[in-house]
């Protein structure tokens, strides 16, 4: 469990993410074929060099929640980077559109770039909140929709994956280490690396997937499954049998030693050496023979109580004899509050025993189908675990798998655009705009404000009327006590204009922004709904704009 | 909709797939931190080399079913070529092992590849049940371990979005066009990527994922966007008021031509001229232009009967006058029953009134978060709908996120291992085994018969004892009209020894795989379990083995 390695900053491995990101599949063509039809719409009707914004944003938090981790955005900005239709696509792209398509427009697809666009959004591993855009894209019409299905591509997932490892984080508590081991369940190869990265900036510690490893500079862990177990027969298996001491001083017949501490461990631990099954000491053996220094064994291949634990506990004892300090234990079964406190209860004995004291502290991992709800029933519950594995549960988010990210226009040609529906929370909120956040004296985040851009940013100290977008009458005056303007810009006029944090700064971010939110909107059950709001002078013009496009006719 | 392009053998397109799936993300590299340290383990007992025997298989059918379409089988096997670690994958790993760890292991790794493995699978796109091993993989314990993480990785997720995919067509029948528009809301890049591939082959026409078109020869479709229609403000914004008629034989001024029937058609479709969305009908009408034989409206930006329905049928009309057939209109919001078969009956008017029977047969698209209930709910309901585009939970298997394929080991050394468990359907099936499907008379498959390698196959019109492999109760004999051994071998020595076939014909093998299941395993509702069997010789094995690995203890 030792296998710890920081990420280091502008280290080859780092860039080689970047490479895959930015030039391997996230091209332009990884777009929806509606986004080129429409492009050549716009192309006929001369409308593709529109100036059009756009704001990618989601209108529900997931998981029940009441608050979001936005991430992504370094793909974002990376894609932006690469933009651009090669030969190869262009051929492909006359096979699929109409025979009659204008060949004039083919050669518009292959001059495109990104160059006209400008990219502002909210810091990636910042807290966010429905109807906040995330990202908004000014540019040309034809370029700004193209772009649309891969920035939600790379923000709709990486986002909610990204907020479901913040929540496992909140219910396993700060101290508890947090491994994601998802890789087999993921949506392919790729899709594994993206939970490995964006679980990690949620919070985990660490993943089993070592090209996530080496890609992201991620801590890679891992111990044995049970078919390590399950491939040692009985002792013979074991070919060498001797180990080193930890100091070098000496060697000793490791096998023997361990078959002394099997004979003399059932008076402290209450087992009978014939229950326990030969096989899984002989793979115990040989793994801390290889490990003698990060010994971790997975227990429950047989039975926990009767042979897991007590083949464990021989096998870091003769460790021991040799200066080695084990890791602890895995289990992958069963009641994990029951098991890992009996677990817990035997080391204690164990510890007292011997005199040594950190056999109390060895570390407990649980890995069995854990979800969020698991982990805050086991701490009701009560147990000794200090470690989770969590795989499916985290990286398909099965809470709800998909995070509903939109990306709407919202101006044309300085024409500010509304989408009405007969759904309220489906209207858009027009036009080119900015968004504050403003913070209590406690320096908790008190609402988020979206105004006009041309408008005036509130100031500290100042009252500042918030209205809700929509209804009315909710509206409240905040006084701030700090204003932080949420937007920044990342890529204009064909380049990365702000510095992209490195993957460990954007998971101490998150655990910052995280910070600043009261404790009621991050709660598991019935969170408070944090306040999105809009100015006075916002209201009025959605308003206004929303009576100009009512049909005539009966009401609805 | 007509933008459809069969995929062609053997042409550069589909071949750039296969890169990218066995050189691109698809590498050693990827997978557990503990395969690697297992490997260590391995090679330090001299273990290494001994020869194993692992199933990879599913214990239960995701989405509440009773049956699993099996695919990512030539991923596997490509796999199985690229199978190697790099230089910088070693020198990665020697960051993230223990200092101490040999340094010759480095070289044994570095010298690895799958040439001593042996894969043998079930065809990819075959019907699978729970326990049948979908691949057996043979060869030295450390390298069939360093696999196991990448070969879940891509049976995984291809066999339930697959499995998915046909469930959705199962529900929508043969007849709809049924295309996957989940881009995204996939798993980044390449989970959508693989998404749009497996769909395809488990029933889907077509995707809106342009990339997966190009590399995989899926048919692409899509039409336009809400943004494309709120884009456009008033007639003005037409550009180009000139249209050529189909034969070529004149141009007419295409605005005016809409004006007029917009004048007319209110008196056959019961709607007010003011009421009508002027942006709408400019989008339209630079839709029409652009795609005059491929016009396909999204009809619900503002009001789907007042305005989107009126003006596509203004749009349709006057296309008409140019001898263009329209090919209809989109549904992305509201009550798709009641919309659908509104749209429908004046499609029936208009069809009537103007003499086009093809007006009747427009098609109808519906694609607002569909999932595989409201499907089976719309049929209940009575609708129109000829077409679903579907995302997000088509994409994320929204019903059950990930399949729980496991990968245990059966056999090494030539003996056969068992792991047990306290829930007994997690016993494993021991040793290396054949799988025999046996069907009836009418060419449905009864039952799957698993049985030692060694013994001789059931034969046509003889009857077998096929067994549950637990509950000894469970047995009956059974008389096959045919039997098929369901594995085949795919890599054996280093080489690829079996044709991999063609998307489009793995599409075709599913559908064909599925015809041979009895209808009350398929339904959605309470399906009937299909049984997986073991013969009588298998059985006792099964159970000898168990009971030699039982503890000695008291009852638990």
């Amino acid at each position: 469990m030792n296998n710890i390695r920081m990420p280091k900053e502008g280290e080859p491995s780092h860039s080689k993410a970047t490479i895959m990101g930015s030039n391997g599949v996230v091209q332009a063509l990884l777009t929806d074929l509606y986004q080129i039809t429409m492009a050549y719409a716009y192309w006929k009707s001369e409308k593709m060099d529109d100036l059009s914004v756009f704001d990618l944003y989601f209108r529900k938090n997931p998981f029940q929640g009441e608050f979001t981790i936005f991430a992504g955005l370094e793909e974002c900005v990376k894609l932006m980077q690469s933009f651009h239709f090669s030969e190869s696509d262009i051929e492909y792209l006359k096979t699929a559109l109409p025979p009659k398509t204008d060949p004039a427009f083919y050669d518009y697809l292959g001059s495109l770039s990104a160059k006209d666009i400008t990219l502002s959004a909210v810091p990636e591993g910042e807290v966010v909140f429905p109807k906040v855009p995330l990202i908004t894209i000014t540019g040309p019409l034809a370029v700004v929709q193209l772009l649309e299905t891969p920035l939600l591509n790379l923000v709709n997932y990486a986002s909610l994956v990204a907020t479901n490892a913040a929540r496992f984080r909140m219910a396993a508590g700060p101290e508890t280490t947090l491994l994601e081991f998802g890789l087999r369940r993921a949506q392919g190869p790729d899709g594994g690396l993206s939970a490995s990265r964006y679980c990690y900036l949620g919070g985990f510690d660490g993943t089993s997937n070592v090209l996530a490893g080496k890609m992201f500079g991620i801590p890679v862990r891992g111990t044995h499954a049970h078919a390590f177990v399950t491939s040692f027969i009985n002792l013979d298996d074991v070919k060498t049998r001797t180990l080193r001491s930890r100091d070098d001083s000496r060697e000793i017949d490791f096998v023997d030693c361990c078959l002394k501490y099997q004979k003399e461990l059932p008076a402290v631990l209450d087992f009978l050496p014939d229950q326990v099954m030969e096989g899984e000491l002989a793979a115990f053996i040989s793994y801390a023979m290889a490990f003698p220094e990060g010994f971790l064994a997975l227990i429950d291949t047989y039975d926990v109580i009767r042979s897991g634990l007590p083949n464990f506990c021989t096998v870091a004892m003769a460790l021991n004899d040799l200066g080695y300090q084990s890791i602890g234990i895995r289990l992958d079964s069963g009641d994990l509050s029951y098991l890992s406190n009996e677990v817990q209860a035997k080391f204690i004995r164990v510890a007292d025993r011997y005199n040594l004291p950190w056999f109390k502290k060895l570390t407990i991992v649980a890995s069995n189908d854990i979800n969020e709800d698991t982990i805050h029933s086991l701490n009701q519950q009560g147990h000794s675990i200090n470690c989770y594995g969590i795989g499916t549960h985290l990286v398909t988010c099965q809470k709800q798998p998909a995070l509903g990210c939109v990306f709407k226009l919202v101006q044309i040609n300085n024409k500010p655009r509304i989408k009405l529906s007969e759904d309220v929370e489906k209207v858009t909120i027009p036009g080119l705009k900015k968004v504050y956040r403003l913070f209590g004296t406690d320096g908790r985040a008190l609402v988020d404000l979206l105004q006009h851009a041309s408008e005036t940013a509130p100031k500290t100290g100042q009252r500042v009327l918030c209205r809700h977008p929509i209804q009315e009458s909710k509206r409240a005056y905040v006084i701030p006590a700090s204003v932080k303007c949420l937007h920044e810009i990342w890529w204009d006029k064909g380049k990365v204009v702000n510095e992209l944090p490195s993957l460990t700064e954007l998971r101490e971010k998150t655990k910052e922004s995280l910070k600043t939110i009261r404790q009621d909107h991050k709660r598991a059950l019935n969170p408070t709904p944090y306040k999105v709001s809009v100015t006075s002078d916002l209201y009025t013009f959605i308003h206004e704009l929303w009576l100009e496009s009512a049909p005539i006719g009966e009401l609805s």
